[in-house]
């Protein structure tokens, strides 16, 4: 009865698969009746490698960095608003803010280097890591070095540390905010994935069909020019990335050392676990993908991750905000598997084979 | 940017569509960037005609009957299960038990007329409505007498009020339980929709193909000596129906009198509302769908409402499961209209058209 999500482990692989399977058919329910929440219940387990799979402590984390790009005219929003919705997800305005309040889980916000940035009276919450004020126009030559790829990860690795969360965190939810940045993650998908930009480009935030084609062609001329790194993550990442990618790769490689389940939102995140399953193969193992968005190239950076989302609401927001709408299914599904009564301990009688 | 969900009622017809369209358009994200996220704020504003829409107080309210037709063998759990699994709703074991608990959302449970049902200390949650012992076997005769499908709905509709629950309930999450209630409302189905049984019957609770062709086969048959009642719901409710189901379609004719929300669960939960609709039109106006459900009338159900549905998640639970699986993206939405910064207040650019 498992469906496409895990098929991708199969029970020869993994045990931990045929133990939930098993929990999950003793449920008080006609057999697989809650369809991919039961995918969800045997996702979890298999990370967690745990009969009592837990989905929190989880923690939110939004990386926000800008992108020398825009100057190509690929985004119809200036990039000051990188800068600006960071103070917005601090004083709670933004739509994380509103979700991560409403679901009682912890935010944090990432400066890895906006354009314009001023946080006045930084909460706890807050880093400044700053590499710049935004990358280098990618369309121009390298969008940063492959120094500054190495150290945005770096800092990416130790960003949990620094809020002093310590490996007890179950889920990792990473977000991002960047102006330009679907522009950057279409980039890398095309180098990594050697797919047309035309299957991967979307409209972003919302740009018109001018703009588009435009886009397309940066991200073709792009993926042209730096052919030569499609087997080599770091440098496409530091040839066409950004500092908010290369930051949540940092973060994706320290959550699958420490088998934390990674909870994907969209586009960006998807390509920054691409970059980081291209470094580390052991993170698509932890990855779980909350919703499907309307960017086209979304499907094809999670199929290469081998990963299939569990809703497709139409959202292209970015900064975590449809894996935290979707964050409570994930929450009931490991709630139901621990805490459903079995057939025998209900004293209901199962189905008659 | 408005999508299918809230297309079939367009802005001329409401001009809270258009009040809620603009407020959101003013959030700051991108245009409409949480997708059907948006179209659910739209949904609950134009239902509650309010600029501060509100879903809680929420109620989840699971009704149980049993059904005679069960004799011509078209489940493959036995009648016993519909009152064990009302201990087991009370007891806290069942998925709608756990799902109810996590959301911090109250869970009443309703005997309408199980055959076996020995509920020893009653807790105030729980009531014994109790027509009978279950429907009469609609393949031999009427499911129950005209009198009898009217009372039910009678009962339906003090239900709330015999709970104390009062009319500042903002959303109605209706369940039902009752081993053979796919095949009453695949009859019901049939014949309100005039469908071929192979377009809507599917497998329940799981039977194989035999049993599936013998519940085709009991549902052409019904739907074939009922032809007459094709107009006539509380007809039809009475001859193919069931208590629990007629007892959700007069709470939900109540909650279309107060214009409460009702979020909708699966296929036998949506044929309640087309019963109820057919009876009061305004129904279809207070519906929000929460899943598709892979009983395959399930679509067929919706479309005759006029109502799309959020999720697609293969679940075939009822109780309200799959509702309150869904429920916390509505709260969410609902949160999201009411909680979040406008592009003035954040002092965030907006689009540069």
């Amino acid at each position: 009865m498992v469906s496409e999500p895990i098929r991708r482990f199969s029970s020869q692989d993994d045990p931990w698969i045929e133990t939930a399977s098993r929990r999950i058919e003793s449920l008080t329910m006609p057999r697989w009746a809650l369809g991919r929440v039961c995918d969800l219940m045997v996702e979890v387990v298999r990370i967690q490698r745990s009969e009592a799979p837990s989905v929190e402590p989880v923690a939110c984390v939004v990386l926000a960095g800008d992108h020398g790009v825009t100057a190509e005219g690929v985004s119809c929003f200036p990039s000051d608003v990188t800068g600006q919705m960071i103070g917005n997800f601090l004083a709670g305005g933004a739509a994380i803010s509103v979700l991560t309040n409403l679901h009682g889980a912890p935010l944090y916000v990432v400066d890895m280097g906006c354009a314009s940035a001023a946080v006045s009276n930084p909460p706890p919450n807050y880093l400044a890591v700053r590499l710049g004020p935004g990358t280098a126009n990618f369309a121009k030559g390298p969008a940063m070095s492959l120094e500054m790829a190495e150290r945005a990860m770096s800092e990416g690795r130790t960003l949990l540390d620094r809020f002093s969360i310590g490996p007890e965190l179950r889920t990792l939810i990473p977000g991002e905010m960047g102006i330009g940045n679907t522009t950057s993650a279409s980039a890398l998908a095309a180098l990594l994935l050697d797919r047309d930009p035309t299957e991967l480009v979307g409209l972003g935030t919302g740009v018109d069909e001018q703009h588009h084609a435009r886009k397309i062609h940066v991200v073709r001329e792009a993926a042209e020019r730096y052919a030569a790194l499609r087997s080599d993550p770091i440098g496409a990442l530091a040839a066409v990335g950004g500092f908010e990618i290369a930051g949540m790769v940092g973060m994706m490689l320290q959550a699958a050392e420490r088998r934390t389940v990674v909870f994907l939102d969209g586009f960006i995140a998807s390509v920054a676990a691409l970059v980081a399953d291209r470094i580390d193969n052991r993170v698509r193992e932890t990855l779980i993908a909350s919703h499907l968005s309307c960017e086209p190239g979304h499907r094809w950076v999670l199929e290469a991750l081998g990963v299939t989302s569990i809703l497709e609401l139409g959202m292209r927001l970015g900064e975590a905000g449809g894996a935290m709408i979707c964050w409570p299914i994930l929450k009931a599904a490991v709630a139901l598997y621990c805490g459903m009564a079995t057939f025998d301990q209900a004293n209901v009688s199962d189905k008659v084979e």
